[in-house]
């Protein structure tokens, strides 16, 4: 096998472990020195694949990209931009196999979900007919959890992490206010199409420490009274009450909860959360005092407090991508595949890319209560083990020791091109 | 010395540590048995104290008192009500002492802000004048750090360092999408009338992570066109900005920013916070996308990033108020007494509650960046101490072991009050 380099990328909206994936790419790339060259990175993504704007990684020391492991968020810049399709748009695929080919790369590392999937499938298609093969593998990463296949999505069990410790701590703070000041909180949490990340409220109230948590999933259409009911019973029976709202919550008009046409004293539309929307409802109807909380990039940029479990499957998978590499595989992704509940096991699979790209995983039914407004035992088993143990970084002066990159850049070959 | 019962009681907004601090009082309390007899707790703060609902704290194990230390929020319930002047309702005060001395209580610990500190004054007084003294000591609390004499208040140092690690995280995760996506991030803390928790997202940069970083202190009028100018700036210079307001921000008109008037379909007031109407107003006027998040009580409940520091602080206070007692000390609180920066050192000293009760202690304008917007290095030599260290509570299954006392209620021995 010739000696060629890798490229790797960044995808989409980051996570706190996005770059132990790209730790586990680039110190196993590292490894294999007789096969693969150099690892360039896409400076924001596959942006800076289509303008030549590569990275070389090997500028960065082995202790700066191990500490990759503990940075959250994407070191070498990601970004939100979804290639069109082959016929709209073939001139970008055939300038990323351009590029490729001006930089000896045969192996393209993306770091993404669906969309990424499918990008990195169709390049392995077209690289293939342009005479210049280019080995494949996409690595998964969203903390969206809904990419078919793989048991979890690298990313997610810090967020659910994150979300369980925040929600148990805070019902904590509103069970000893509740007496004379608020009594309802609620926390907006990401997910705008599947309820994963709401799910994972639930897990704050378990076997060891019985809670009050209403869960609000956008999977069941929100109907008011059957809510403000469920809130009134938990005030009544616990003297206080906890709502975990997913952003994407719609009502049964299809409207997104967040979306409930306020307007500032200048007219101007006043983009809110759901949290807010949630609170002032129970407020005007259950007369309850309320506090809300919107958690936004503090979810999914929490290192502080990411999921161990979470952690080591996002280093193995970038780990098992280039291994896959190595073996010849292409068109493929690695994912986790779970092979035992309790104690949890897992290892790593491989997925073929033609069948991840562009399916979403919702939550199944069977996980949400039949009131809808909690998580079943079913989807506790799922959960439980993806929040499990904790993997703190290091700090110095209180404050967590996060690597900034070099991230010099490599000579450009070819012409401009404009994205 | 006639051996005499103690009462504690925990008040206001609750913080990730005042547990500790009734840590500090019981355990040190046990360790005197032959002085002081048994600790009752006041379910749901001072109004346990006026209903006669005390807590036996003597029915809840080592164990479990020695694990107030790593739980957050009140254990024994607070409440935010504050006694009325003496000559207004000096029957409340009155009732107090019939508590008192109806079960023996010769201590009096009060857990709490400025208007707690009063109370416990108040107190000390009228029981002298009654004919049954009590030694009232208050031990300081106050996620707003805005107490006198006291170097700094337990609960601040945690939700500083939430904060800052939470903006340290945050910005590394705009800065990874700031190429096609969020190029302004707001997060909105608390501080309604002091800004030293937003002071706190300032520590996120520093010498070895240079972050670009606005704040906005309630103690600066807000100047919108200065305030765009800096965020333009900013986003310039680095690409993007991470903005940290605190709630209590007010436009130079004298209103707090969250309050725009801003109407629901249906015209009811949407009480939103300050930190969508600034991303709104970035929006609208530079036209950079934006991101918010509004960490609410997230903040002052975050046990699980707590400042070392300020656990340490606020066990050793608790703890000083029982040894102040047992020295025959009256209308004390005793108070942070910093001795040393850098290494920074500290010991526990003694306020006369005349000086402390109703005193508020600001920003001083020194700490704050001549331009308004970030803070100085006599704020950063101030602050940084107070976030040092980590102090993790235990975990299990992925979740913090918080502990819920059994609150064991005392038999009742006077007539009902009503509150």
């Amino acid at each position: 096998m010739a000696k060629k380099n890798a490229f790797y990328a960044q995808s989409g909206g980051v996570t706190a472990v996005i770059n132990a994936s790209a730790c586990g790419v680039i110190e196993t790339a590292r490894k294999h020195k007789d096969k693969i060259g150099k690892v360039y990175a896409g400076r924001n993504g596959i942006i800076g694949a289509l303008t030549e704007d590569l990275i070389d990684t090997s500028k960065d020391s082995a202790k700066s990209i191990a500490a990759l492991r503990h940075t959250p968020a994407g070191a070498f810049g990601s970004c939100r931009y979804k290639l069109k399709g082959l016929e709209e748009n073939r001139a970008e695929y055939e300038r990323l196999i351009e590029v490729f080919k001006a930089h000896n790369i045969g192996y393209f590392f993306y770091n993404g979900g669906g969309d990424s999937a499918d990008t990195c499938y169709k390049i392995s298609q077209l690289s293939e007919k342009m005479g210049y093969p280019v080995q494949a593998i996409h690595v998964p990463k969203t903390v969206d959890n809904d990419l078919p296949i793989t048991d979890c999505c690298p990313g997610f069990g810090s967020v659910a992490k994150y979300v369980a410790v925040s929600t148990r701590e805070a019902s904590f703070d509103v069970d000893s206010m509740s007496k004379t000041s608020t009594k309802v909180f609620v926390l907006e949490v990401m997910g705008r199409h599947a309820g994963w990340i709401a799910a994972a409220g639930g897990l704050a109230s378990d076997e060891d420490c019985d809670l009050p948590i209403v869960i609000l999933f956008p999977e069941i259409p929100f109907n008011q009274k059957k809510f403000l009911a469920k809130v009134d019973a938990m005030v009544k029976k616990h003297g206080y009450c906890s709502v975990v709202v997913s952003e994407g919550v719609k009502g049964e008009d299809g409207k997104f909860l967040s979306d409930q046409g306020a307007r500032d004293a200048f007219g101007h539309a006043q983009l809110g959360g759901a949290a807010p929307v949630i609170a002032n409802m129970v407020k005007d109807a259950l007369g309850y005092k309320y506090h809300w909380a919107v958690a936004d990039y503090l979810q999914r940029a929490a290192r502080h407090i990411a999921s161990k479990t979470d952690v080591e499957q996002a280093y193995a998978l970038g780990q098992a991508a280039v291994e896959l590499a190595l073996k010849g595989e292409n068109a493929v992704m690695p994912a986790v595949v779970r092979t035992a509940d309790k104690p949890y096991r897992w290892k790593i699979g491989v997925a073929p890319l033609a069948k991840v790209a562009n399916v979403e995983k919702f939550m199944p039914r069977s996980f949400i209560t039949r009131d809808g407004f909690g998580i079943t035992e079913k989807c506790r088993t799922y959960l439980a083990p993806l929040i499990k143990g904790e993997d703190y970084p290091p700090y110095k002066n209180g404050l967590p020791q996060f690597v900034q990159l070099k991230n010099v850049a490599v000579a450009k070959k070819l012409p401009a091109f404009k994205v």
